[in-house]
């Protein structure tokens, strides 16, 4: 017997960059979903994997493939606060939604990366189109990987 | 009424290298096929074009992707014949397996290279798992494009 | 008749990272100094510039060339005090000194970048053994570039 | 007592690119030399070494400092003929001087870089104003210690 995989946790949030309204997971069902978190002080963040979220935001068709940053701050908690996130979005010039991960409230791991189970910055997760983790990778996945990744999932009806 | 598209079509190679034996269109059916054409003094092939290659056929299960070089030799003929065509596989150390595009007998456009109307180099073509043709890209194509158009084609069935 | 230059302006500085003691540009005559002067949410800084730094930093001999950052904020004030810059430091491993500008009061171009009539950031300054301004370059200068002016004042007595 | 340095050997050069006239070392007294020893398959060259020499013929006054590029082909002999290699050099766009080093006539190191016993390609070779080597590396230079080299030695008289 195949028991059906539950979605993966919902986001829980307390501010949004680039979005007119929040944005749930449960909204965006029909949809892959790219989850893509990071710390702006992160070098291989800022390197890597945000422009990648950028280019995949780019480069898709919004029908098919959502990108959606969390930004996941455990550590550095006052060097980050969502001021300074939102000169880091105007300067880096990034267009995807960016929710802002919710503190725990005793500076440690914020409730979204735990929910996760996340062990740090980058991580990049991928969903279906019936809003389950297909894959869920700490550090850098190269482009090709993550195209094809995309791709097969984008293919699934 | 939707007329079914042919094949695309065969592979006119003089001699192989990386494979123990000749390679056809053909006999991959079942199987997507990334035709990478270039040649080894063309500087945009060699910077972008054949590490890509060399990374596709490194990174997807052959049984679903099969990489071909195919060495179009359209200028400068006499500096990229076959011999030293060799010597750039090994110094590179490329691993997929190369045709050598067959020679029109007057200096020109080689015989595959012209079945496909190529433009120059690099092209990038991929045939999906009926060897039809879905895409033809002179010009280099980034990752994440091309792995997302791979990964699509491998979840057709 | 030849007039001698006068020496670029003193750094004006309210807090240092990397050095046990304040420095002056006068403590370091007899030694070349580059000043590269960046915003921690400067893209062009971050990718380019800071790097460069760094790596002049480690290369050249303390005895022949010093390397100050100068965090020169003119704009996001608030997403960029110093809390902020200690982590942006520890995180991207710099080693280098580096200076906080010290700001004018109205959250304007802070004090040494106005002395030195900066146009933004990145800038890089570079100071001959005398303490006299010989370059002042606004945006990326390419490393081979760089390490030629370097070398020349170096090579000066 | 020092002993003065004599000067580098001589080129030993059977066939010239980019210039009207044979060049020696002999006539560039006065100038800092630039010597860039590479074969056209060599990837290393290709990638790093040989975008740096043209780097430098661009940037520097000719009046101070020349580049000289060697085809010192020690194996795949056949593979890189002056006629491939003519065809490189257009198709790279290089507009430095090149010059083809002397086989030995039994297919081994050719003659010049056997007089300066470099150990493979790239080679880089730095000469003095008075045509004395003063720097000989194996492998890549990165361009920030190449420009302080150059600047230090076009700063002598």
């Amino acid at each position: 017997m195949d028991i059906p995989k539950p979605p993966a946790p919902e986001l829980d949030v307390t501010q949004w960059f680039n979005t007119a309204t929040p944005l749930t997971l449960a909204g965006l069902r029909g949809k892959v979903v790219l989850l893509h978190a990071f710390q702006m002080l992160c070098p291989a963040c800022v390197k890597l994997g945000i422009p990648q979220a950028q280019q995949v935001h780019e480069q898709f068709a919004r029908q098919d493939v959502v990108v959606i940053g969390l930004h996941t701050v455990f550590e550095h908690h006052d060097a980050m606060q969502p001021v300074s996130l939102a000169a880091f979005i105007h300067e880096y010039r990034l267009s995807f939604p960016i929710g802002v991960d919710r503190p725990d409230g005793q500076r440690g791991i914020p409730m979204t990366m735990r929910a996760y189970d996340m062990r740090g910055t980058p991580t990049l997760i991928l969903l279906d189109r019936q809003g389950r983790m297909r894959q869920h990778s700490f550090g850098h996945v190269p482009d090709l990987a993550l195209g094809a990744a995309i791709g097969m999932l984008a293919a699934e009806s």
